[in-house]
């Protein structure tokens, strides 16, 4: 291609209302240029990369035996509402209405889709297991569309649904977690495999692939030894017991003329942030109970593992007017210790939930559920006894990992995610089922695995780049080599035009930069566009018949003979 | 690929209501299913097909210097309010808001979208010639939706837009003539090249490319003799004189009582066709006008051509009321000769319309604006004077083309179509402009180039298939071979399996029909896909080691050494 003539061409002063590094890089350089907010065109240079992304992607999933298929973008409503979605998605959902008052969705995801093809087929348990996945256009009607290519409201995702038995789920998983690996280390981009929340379909197969980075959505634990990785929604760890070896003491009331703080209950008695119980009232609204959550005071309780270990779909704190008048206790003081187990005018049932971690701590303190009064010699199990038990604190760095190693946070860009459907669709959409080996109709348990491909082209910005520009890897680079004529001399320009056409023929994808431009500006442009090698034709080269040969990644420039170059390459 | 593991198998008895063989075939042989009424899923075996279909128009695209970008799908509205389309697109725009109330359009065409692309660039006369296209998904949302992939209302188009001066334009053009025509030879899909209306923005520059079919909706004619080739609404006719030599005698009128049919006027008067002048009386109402459109009495006035002549929008026909109340005529008896020129109660302005023909016909005879009164020898020129003159007349089998020879009626497909844009939409749309030569900014001349991939795959299924199946050419096969294995005893399977290994590390497409279905089911179902060699692999061919060969094309078989299949495909 020659640059004199190619569609987009970098430009350094383009724009200025930049969040993150990919956003400007990419549009400075050349590769997209936005619509509206959230909405991109892709541009030569970006479809260039684009097309290599989903390339690689293609070719891991056929290897893993996945078939390619198309679902239309226009998703039936109806389809969405037999499965509950149509306001449940995760994200806002566009519908749209055809002439014909026929809804249709604007899909963000396929699962509907998915299994209404499948269904459509009569299978049977020889047919099992397979995986369809498709690229198509997903929409998300996000709030914030910002950051380039990382928040978009309109993308190309790879999305692909396994069908099989349940017994058969874990190894076409892992097989996935495996192509996933090896996708995003060929596209050059090492990601992290970090266990997440699979929301409301939960269990334990959810995992996301995270390349690091400072500016990343996503936050995470890592503990290096052991490799353990989770998300800070779902990170576990060990809690100490500090004071195993501790008698229980008589419980006794006292009066407590305190602020509501932890701090406050820490300075007022004198004892210890961990010995405190910390109680935090929610209400879940849709399944209309009081949740009331108890954990040590130096811990944080985790909303997500919260939902998770209580069942809960929409937490929202209490008010002080519940606290007082419904339940009879008092904000700052609230106690699992006889508080009331439903709520006197609403009627609503209050469900304990308590951290694990509480079980492991003798003597605590904490509210008697009463104004200015708190309880000493708190004991789990002899003084309360909670209605659900289990993991509910935050994982803080430093805390130790379930494997013992020390955890470290990190950021990073979540580039694709791999998770359990399980029977969730199969049982809310009828027929979709396959016929086992005894005749009778089994619904098809699932998997999921999608891929982002422009927030993967992002994604490779922020890992590759400097300050003058991307450094493209080669596997997605958008032209392998670029050509850059110094001076305008008929002889250079012979040379130049040459060394194009000849790398060409030889199969090299050449970018060539043909332009009357100065030199300072066509190694600034070549810098932000990022091709891996720049090899410069100028007189002062062509004296010894050589070229510059530069790699980007590099800062070394070394002189290489005209006849030689496809060696260098 | 293992044909016991593909995803969508073939089904001869899927479905039933089928209106032309394509829409049968793709479903049933697996290639595409329904998923509502003009949306289908593309399934492994069309994905195959409608990939390399892409393959192939890209490049030639790329090779005809054209650049691959992506606009997004959905289209901010005030683009197509810009160009006054949001009801005017000649398909029904889908339009959607998403949470701000923000109004976007689901692409039909991306016309606006180009011109908004190119209109953020602040490019040069150096800069032009250039031309952008795209694949993407493109909605029309058609009142009536069947013949599968024929009549869709959401699918993937090709479509391109040319940015040059308007000098530069011709060369454009006819380069994509080329362009177009090797690509429908490559995909094995013979087109012709036929001459089309463009619509408002008019002009010579305006072909369909056309897959000759029993079942196309595209109805043209074709001058074998010299290529001249053209849509119905826009062919021309060479009409005869046949009496140019008669005298022109004084006009009278007689009394007519007759009925209002040309028929009843040849008979009335004992007079020929030809010689009667036919009448059609139409309300433009965009613009507000009558058009009294006079031809021949043996030909029929075409409204496309019309439209263009008269530079009309929208017609319809005029009501008894208007031609007897407004006008003062009567219906059956209207005449050029004497008719008002203005509506007497609504002020609308009449415009006669004479088809060209008209010229060449002395002493026509027809109605005088009252009930059974007629004129005869009614002369051109002398006893009325058209507004307009121009050729509005309908091509008939048998006339003569413009080049001499004559008109053969055809139907087809059309799968492609290039049509100049001249300054329209860069007129509407502001600062959609270049800097010429002398640093004045000029709007853009533009060409819009289109191919639809899932038409064109189900024009090559309508142009390739018998009674058995779809018969693919070479170039857009799903699989170059299918092998099939007859027979479940062990060496065959493990020959089967051998040679379905080999030919897939040989880099050849293999399908490979292993399952252990009966001869008769696993030949019907080779038959249905239509892949262009199969292979059969069984005891009685082992026997000699070799195996069956056989070109779906032709009815041959026959037997090929094991070791020599490659050289034999």
């Amino acid at each position: 291609m020659r640059m004199s003539k190619l569609f987009g061409r970098p430009s350094k002063t383009e724009g200025t209302d930049y969040e993150v590094d990919s956003h400007r890089l990419l549009v400075q350089a050349g590769f997209v240029r936005e619509s509206t907010a959230g909405r991109y065109f892709m541009l030569p240079l970006g479809i260039a990369v684009h097309s290599k992304i989903t390339q690689v992607v293609r070719r891991h999933m056929n290897e893993a035996e996945a078939q390619e298929i198309v679902t239309p973008v226009l998703h039936p409503l109806e389809l969405w509402e037999e499965t509950n979605r149509t306001t449940t998605a995760g994200f806002e959902l566009m519908k749209v209405k055809d002439r014909r008052e026929a809804s249709f969705a604007l899909g963000g995801t396929a699962e509907e889709m998915a299994v209404d093809l499948v269904r459509k087929f009569n299978l049977s348990y020889k047919d099992l297991p397979f995986h369809i996945y498709q690229f198509s256009m997903k929409f998300r009607d996000e709030i914030r569309a910002r950051g380039g290519l990382l928040r978009v409201r309109e993308f190309v995702m790879k999305d692909g649904y396994s069908f099989s038995t349940e017994e058969q789920f874990k190894d076409i998983y892992d097989g996935m977690r495996d192509t996933y690996s090896a996708i995003f280390t060929e596209l050059g981009l090492p990601t992290d495999v970090v266990a997440a929340d699979n929301g409301y379909i939960g269990g334990e197969y959810c995992h996301e692939f995270v390349s690091p980075s400072a500016i990343g959505e996503s936050r995470y634990f890592i503990d290096e030894k052991s490799g353990y990785a989770a998300h800070e929604d779902v990170a576990k760890f060990k809690a100490d017991s500090p004071n195993a070896d501790e008698k229980e003491l008589p419980m006794k009331t006292v009066h407590a003329e305190r602020s509501k703080t932890m701090k406050a209950g820490v300075e007022f008695h004198g004892l210890e942030e961990w010995r405190q119980i910390k109680d935090v009232l929610f209400v879940d609204e849709p399944t209309d109970r009081y949740l009331l959550v108890i954990i040590r005071g130096d811990l944080d309780v985790n909303e997500t593992k919260l939902m998770q270990v209580a069942k809960a779909f929409g937490l929202r704190a209490a008010t002080p007017e519940e606290v007082i008048h419904d339940l009879g206790s008092m904000p700052g003081f609230i106690s699992p210790v006889g508080i009331a187990k439903e709520g006197k005018t609403s009627g609503r049932k209050l469900i304990i939930v308590a951290d694990q971690s509480l079980k492991n701590v003798k003597n605590m303190y904490g509210g008697a559920n009463k104004k200015h009064e708190d309880l000493l010699n708190i004991n789990y199990g002899r003084d309360y006894t909670p209605d659900i038990e289990g993991d509910v604190g935050m994982a803080q760095p430093g805390m130790l990992s379930p494997e013992g190693g020390k955890l470290v946070e990190k950021r990073g860009i979540e580039v694709g995610n791999i998770f359990q459907l399980g029977y969730h669709y199969t049982k809310l959409m009828s027929g979709a089922e396959y016929t086992d080996a005894e005749g009778k109709r089994q619904p098809y348990y699932m998997g999921c695995y999608g891929i982002g491909i422009g927030r993967t082209m992002a994604a490779i910005v922020e890992a590759h780049h400097d300050d003058r520009g991307i450094v493209w890897p080669e596997g997605v680079a958008p032209y392998a080599v670029e050509v850059v004529r110094l001076g305008a001399e008929d002889d250079v320009r012979a040379a130049a035009d040459a060394l194009y056409e000849r790398l060409g023929k030889a199969g090299v994808e050449v970018l060539y930069d043909d332009r009357d431009e100065s030199a300072g500006k066509k190694f600034a442009d070549a810098d932000l566009i990022g091709v891996p090698v720049r090899l410069t034709v100028s007189k002062r080269t062509l004296e010894h018949k050589q070229v510059e040969f530069k790699r980007r990644s590099e800062a070394g420039i070394k002189l290489v003979d005209l006849a030689g170059i496809e060696k260098a390459l």
